[in-house]
């Protein structure tokens, strides 16, 4: 059973059901720990669900951030230091994760309140969570305006990451099921996702075919 | 065992190399088809894992296209007409879904070759897909050009959304758990997401708490 719901419907929807409804829409998104801090060094740290690939020559990630909300100490430090990290969430942390969210002051750090530990590394200027097993700094490249809502589009320069080597495949994927990372849905549901396929390379003559398949009952 | 990789040693990756690998480094992504047409309604169908939520208020989602690739018709279509679709890809289909990545001649459709029904809606100028259990229809807002790298930002407004309302949670989230959605790693590894839990809604003075605890062992 399928039903429509159109403009007028969505329009008509209550802010917070329409805010649930909508950032659903998206699917499963990856979960990830944005590392700042200011001129101080004092840490931020904020869930942040809007990560997404922008390139790999030159190796690029871009974020949306909303300039009203709990993150805007998170883009103020990014705009004033010009560094970041992403630092995925582990399966076992997505509580401590999602705490981060809430609206601290801001004079307490969220890495003290929700329980992670600052990881600092020579030559980056923003605090990673030693927690992560996969974890990225970033350099600022460029920021956006959205006009359509007024958020900012942050594009980061990939310039670290740390992670197990063990985990890289022969052609350089990360075999991120081996981190047992978190994913979201919506505002607040977190899952664990379990690999089926890698998938051969696709064209036009061939049928699709499994590189690899995983076992499907862990 | 965590090994840093800085830019030189990213610099100095074979280029599918290091596709493989900065496509790893955004974690989980939602697997999503994309349906578009030209002016004589020939459709085209494009995996795309780079979509993510914009905005509930107006209701916004975005995506990155590449336009030297094989999504070219896909962007080119959505610039033209103004209309796309955006179809959650259930885990049954994953292989296929895959497999329109494939470099088909503009003549054919991925749709057909690919084994997806289009569906097309009153009112609405662009096809869905029949075998998606979540289809949003969406509208170009705006697209920007990233400078970094010279890819393109398409941000849509929500005009439609297809889905069985009895997924839909009393807050307005959709339960995308009981729709057998399947997520993407990487370029080219399938997932299927089991919830863990639902959140409660994070307070400064309050440890997290777990609205809902989902059955683990499914």
């Amino acid at each position: 059973m399928t039903n429509l719901f159109d403009s007028g419907v969505i329009n008509d929807m209550p802010q917070r059901y329409r805010a649930n409804f909508i950032n659903s829409l998206s699917g499963y998104k990856s979960a990830n720990l944005i590392g700042t801090c200011d001129a101080n060094r004092h840490t931020n740290l904020a869930i942040v669900t809007s990560v997404f690939h922008v390139g790999a020559n030159p190796p690029l990630m871009g974020m949306i951030m909303r300039p009203h909300t709990v993150t805007r100490d998170t883009l103020g430090n990014i705009k004033e230091q010009g560094y970041y990290t992403i630092n995925a969430v582990p399966v076992s942390m997505y509580m401590q994760a999602h705490q981060t969210s809430a609206r601290y002051n801001p004079e307490q750090s969220e890495f003290d309140q929700c329980g992670f530990t600052p990881c600092w590394q020579e030559g980056f200027a923003a605090p990673f969570v030693k927690e992560s097993p996969m974890r990225v700094g970033l350099r600022v490249e460029d920021t956006q305006r959205i006009d359509a809502n007024q958020t900012e589009l942050v594009i980061g320069r990939i310039e670290q990451v740390w992670l197990d080597s063990n985990v890289i495949e022969d052609d350089g994927t990360v075999d991120i099921s081996q981190l047992s990372l978190a994913c979201v849905s919506g505002l607040d549901t977190y899952h664990k996702a379990n690999p089926l396929a890698k998938m051969a390379y696709a064209k036009p003559d061939k049928a699709p075919s499994q590189i690899k398949l995983f076992n499907t009952d862990q």
